[in-house]
């Protein structure tokens, strides 16, 4: 990684990489509350959507899977699903705004860590991009097929086209030389408020003339 | 594996290994008739539910996948459904008690091998018991998720949790000297008594409060 | 590779890969205008259902993921996507059939390009043609759980079978000592007429006494 960033950032990357991985335990307890499921499938459901994007990515990188030699990954999301169920147990309305805020920051998250690891395996600029939004888009989708919801990627408001735009601005911004961590601050603000303003504002990608009726 | 492992071990792990693989692929073909599936498709789930834990299980180790290098797992799960099919059509109704107890024979089996087999390449004991409850779950949570059943280990009746406290006795019975195959045994028989008795009791975990209604 | 094809077989053999993931593309994104999905979501429903298969072969086999050392098969996702894209927007009505002709095509490629590799890497011929059968019907399964249709491997009319037997008839080609390219071609056409034929005249393998009702 000795290309991408300096010699005291394996620290802080290690904390935004726990701070992703929480958020989207996180978002998967909100999900299994929203679905009705109780006990420890809750568990199951917070644990898949917080590590599957990342298992995914170092699998296909070839690299050993992250959460494999260091325990604290599963620690964070037991304790995120833990709080989380505190919280929703006090509380007595469902957080849908929530699970979707807390989806966002994972995904902004997942993808800019995703693109940086196989940026730092020597892939090219457009699979580094490719890896960051499967990183991102790949542990919601199989909490939401799971659930056997329709997929959030799958809906619109700008999911992996946010993922793409951030991706693309993170590696131009190491590309014109800037600093790894400002280029990942970049990155992942990028991908962040282009996701909420789609959220807060609907916007679609439209490729398809509307069908008349379905 | 020396450490866990007398000499002559790897021969009854494999058979271990073989049934585990067969009453999963029961349940598949079980799950299969259920869902009114036919033909290949049913070879095909039958597979898909006996290879995809431990499938998973070997990629996150980085180890060679169990039923590449060796025919007899391929054999014995066409073997399985074979007869299954077979069964099922000189009979004349459903054996959903048989598909749950195969299921839950093949989860004792898978979880506890799937914990050894990581405790062999060196991870942690909190990882261990979280790749056997992955080899456990993983197979059945595809098979439901193809055939758009709401997947069993996020129903409840301690179907993980089973997993994951049969793991940790197995782990501890390791850690307190007891040989390797005594505490194999011990944890098969926990997982599969749990996860029998809280199918036959209807054992739940809850950790929400239940809706009043949905 | 040697054993099993010319010097100069890399580079036909690169085209046809290109062909099969093409194809593939243009089947995701003909499910996704079916299931009324829009923008971006397109793109991704594109690329699992062109890599899917691929991707799974190669980290079952430990070898490099065979798109992320070469960008030309992304390309080759993205262009598929888009021209199917503007050719659906100036016609007026689904191609069902063409979805499922590009299905059957893309299943005849990655069967025996699936199966080519596999042996490449040294398997036995049973798990080759199972690997085969495997990048063939992985895509299309994981673009049919995704997009919550029952997934076509699993409703007959020979899907995976058509694997099977293309793959068979491959594997005993080059054991008669035919030439690489041609037990290729003879096990891709097998693949795709079975299927074609199958899709005609609603083929059938019956396991199962036809249920009375469900």
């Amino acid at each position: 990684m000795g290309d991408f960033l300096p010699d005291n950032a394996s620290d802080w990357l290690h904390w935004i990489d726990l701070l992703g991985v929480a958020v989207f335990a996180i978002s998967g307890t909100l999900m299994a509350h929203k679905k009705h499921m109780d006990g420890i499938g809750v568990i199951v459901l917070a644990t898949v959507t917080a590590i599957g994007g990342g298992t995914l990515r170092d699998l296909i990188l070839d690299v050993p899977v992250f959460w494999v030699s260091d325990n604290s990954y599963l620690y964070a999301i037991l304790l995120a699903a833990l709080i989380t169920i505190i919280w929703i147990r006090r509380s007595d309305r469902f957080p849908l705004r929530f699970l979707l805020h807390a989806d966002a920051i994972g995904l902004a998250f997942f993808n800019i860590m995703g693109a940086q690891k196989a940026l730092s395996m020597g892939v090219s600029p457009v699979v580094a991009v490719m890896m960051g939004t499967m990183s991102g888009v790949f542990g919601g989708l199989l909490r939401d097929v799971i659930c056997r919801e329709i997929p959030l990627v799958l809906k619109g408001e700008l999911y992996a086209t946010a993922c793409i735009i951030g991706g693309i601005l993170y590696t131009l911004c190491l590309y014109v030389g800037m600093a790894s961590h400002w280029s990942m601050a970049a990155g992942i603000l990028v991908t962040l408020t282009i996701r909420l303003l789609a959220m807060r504002y609907h916007w679609q990608l439209t490729v398809f003339h509307p069908p008349t009726n379905h």
